[in-house]
């Protein structure tokens, strides 16, 4: 008998016919003697539905009102799960945020969990009831209501998970796994069955969507085994998908975990600067004050006193970006600005290039044979990373894919 | 300046364009130095849509988890209202039942406010802040939701009102007052400046559906000046609708306020029933515990030996009492069952006839000189109610309306 939270997202709970599958699901674990917390998010479309009333009203709706409107999204998903489970004879019992005291910071619309009080969700547990809750909400201490902001069901699973100690922490979602890389660009692509927290941070900034980041550091932090798995497949074991977790010792670990990518990065460069000390600060400290998140930097001292200056951003701020750029570019006395937003950024992930020389080398081998010319890299202690040319993506990830043999279906975890 | 209590029902919250005409009046008042109060129902339809999704799932839902459901309908109005109202640059907050503690007994779907904590609301009042409550919902002991029943958010209001012992309760509406008859059966009604609790009780108890008859009796016990109005007009005073209130000394009154009619009457006699004492129960009793509501009870005791019994039910329950009441027939060995459905009741109300004797007299003798013949009579202090066939309703109420001079524009408080 084990302690499991289930979170199911808003696909997974999108029309009644959905949360009666769920509810079968949640009734297959109590009927093997589990303990189940369920957090659920807003039926698929409820949010937007809301949103779009608040914007018709206000184009910006103050954030505390705004948290009152959406929170109604996941309390029509509690009471209708619990009722489809009462259904199955499943004994249930709904409670918003507020009512489980998921006490938060009063950042309205993004506000951080800052407190569990898991006594009263233990004693539901103990009466032997299932406990579902509404996810991506809570109270903040004047009991204002709060969201944690979209995707926050999977921190309000977590953070559930971690204060009950629970066994494992089931992220249900509408895909059945973490890829080695995005199947729709390798259909070789293979399911994991497991990865490190450390790799799953890796892998989901750098474009896998599967799960949000604040919950897998959440994770990390509190050692809650989250598995990310599909909700709807027929398997009632919560066995399948694959899980995160820490590195087990003795566990033998691939090289490689997998390969992210990422299409919604442009570059920029100023050439020729004079170099100087403090001269990064000069460039960047401009492009941060105009709110715009740098991703990578790089900087080459080049012959003749000059540096050339590297970096790259979001694709929706590379108009702006460009624009700092120019004006600060002059005021330096650059040679001039070049910018390229047809770029793409394709990342190697794997704990176990930790311990193994020469990965980074052997990536750039097997672009370099496919002939796509790397224009910029960056290097982590668990991550490799390159910026080619957005008409390599496809290629390169395809070449990178088999390249290390990640098609092969030998399980990681044997 | 004042303390005013509004509410604002579902039609009046029913889209967005609704909402923001509510905020303008509401502004209105709020520039005028008033501190204001507001409390609104879900948007038209949504409790409907809603209570279809609980449907769906289980055609008897359990009442916890059906409160939760509804209970957001109103909690999204709230928080578009007070997004208007934030727009306008007036300063609002939105509340739950929950966090302005309306705590009420366990009942679910009909549950009782016990008390309200006037405290939270006080306060946000005298930050200058316009309090906008959700209605028709609150918490019980243990902090689960209940709901009041179809209706409550007037509830609310008055309960509101007479914690905060606000100067006035205005319950905004889809009409514009309380009429002495319906204006779709006599367009010569008159909207009435002013009524008592009483009279008031009276006509909503007789089918006059403008007010939720437990509000009325809150704002009576509690005395909260309670006034009916639109809120589809441009007023932006307060002023007009009616006002119902305790009978004030020296106010000159009308010996008739209006006339009630109720069309969802059924008749049923036994006749020739042995007369011995207990008669009467053992006729109401298996009609009772049938769960059948009787409304109006005639006996007429006959020449020999025996009596007549006569009473009314809701037309729903027509056919099941007949069943009941064969039985019990049999058993009392009683002469005959006689039922009718084509009947209606019609009503005269006023508090001026407790000092006035020949009020009902006179009514005989109006609907006499028409040709209508009355089948049952039932009078109280401040009401002639009679059965007749339900083809005279329409002659009959504006022979009234017009024998007792209500169509006249004169003013009751002059």
């Amino acid at each position: 008998m084990a302690l499991i939270v289930q979170k199911y997202g808003g696909t997974s709970v999108g029309s009644v016919e959905r949360i009666e599958h769920v509810a079968d699901k949640v009734s297959a674990f109590r009927a093997k003697g589990h303990e189940v917390v369920v957090v659920v998010s807003a039926m698929s479309g409820e949010t937007n539905r809301l949103l779009a009333l608040a914007q018709e009203i206000d184009p910006q709706p103050e954030g505390r009102e705004l948290d009152v409107l959406l929170s109604t999204g996941e309390q029509v998903t509690i009471a209708l799960l619990a009722m489809a489970l009462k259904k199955r004879g499943v004994a249930a019992r709904s409670f918003t945020g507020g009512q489980v005291h998921i006490r938060t910071d009063n950042a309205h619309n993004k506000a951080r969990i800052v407190d569990i009080d898991r006594q009263r969700v233990s004693a539901v547990l103990e009466a032997g009831e299932v406990v579902v809750v509404a996810g991506f909400q809570g109270v903040d201490e004047d009991g204002n209501i709060t969201t944690l902001g979209r995707g926050g069901s999977d921190t309000t699973a977590v953070a559930l998970a971690a204060a009950l100690e629970a066994d494992e922490c089931q992220i249900y979602t509408d895909v059945d796994g973490v890829y080695t890389t995005d199947p729709r660009v390798e259909p070789k692509a293979r399911r994991l069955e497991r990865i490190t927290f450390e790799e799953m941070l890796e892998m989901a900034s750098l474009g896998s969507k599967v799960l949000q980041i604040r919950a897998v550091e959440f994770a990390g932090k509190y050692n809650v085994p989250l598995r990310v798995l599909s909700s709807f497949d027929d398997d009632m074991d919560g066995q399948t998908g694959t899980l995160i977790s820490y590195e087990e010792e003795g566990m033998e670990q691939a090289l490689i975990s997998g390969i992210a990518f990422n299409k919604d990065e442009a570059k920029l460069t100023v050439l020729g600067v004079p170099d100087h000390p403090g001269v990064a600060h000069q460039i960047l400290g401009p492009v941060g004050a105009a709110n715009i998140e740098v991703d990578m930097i790089i900087q080459n001292v080049g012959a003749d006193g000059t540096t050339d200056f590297t970096f790259t951003v979001h694709r929706n701020d590379f108009a702006r970006a460009k624009e700092v750029l120019e004006r600060v570019a002059e005021e330096l006395g650059a040679r001039e600005v070049s910018a390229d937003d047809k770029i793409v950024k394709i990342s190697l992930v794997g704990v176990g290039m930790r311990s193994h020389a020469g990965i980074a080398s052997q990536m750039f081998e097997i672009l370099a044979s496919e002939g796509i010319n790397i224009r910029m890299i960056s290097t982590s202690e668990i991550k490799v990373s390159v910026v080619v040319d957005e008409k390599y993506l496809e290629l390169g990830v395809r070449a990178l894919h088999s390249g290390f043999g990640l098609e092969q279906s030998i399980e990681l975890t044997q």
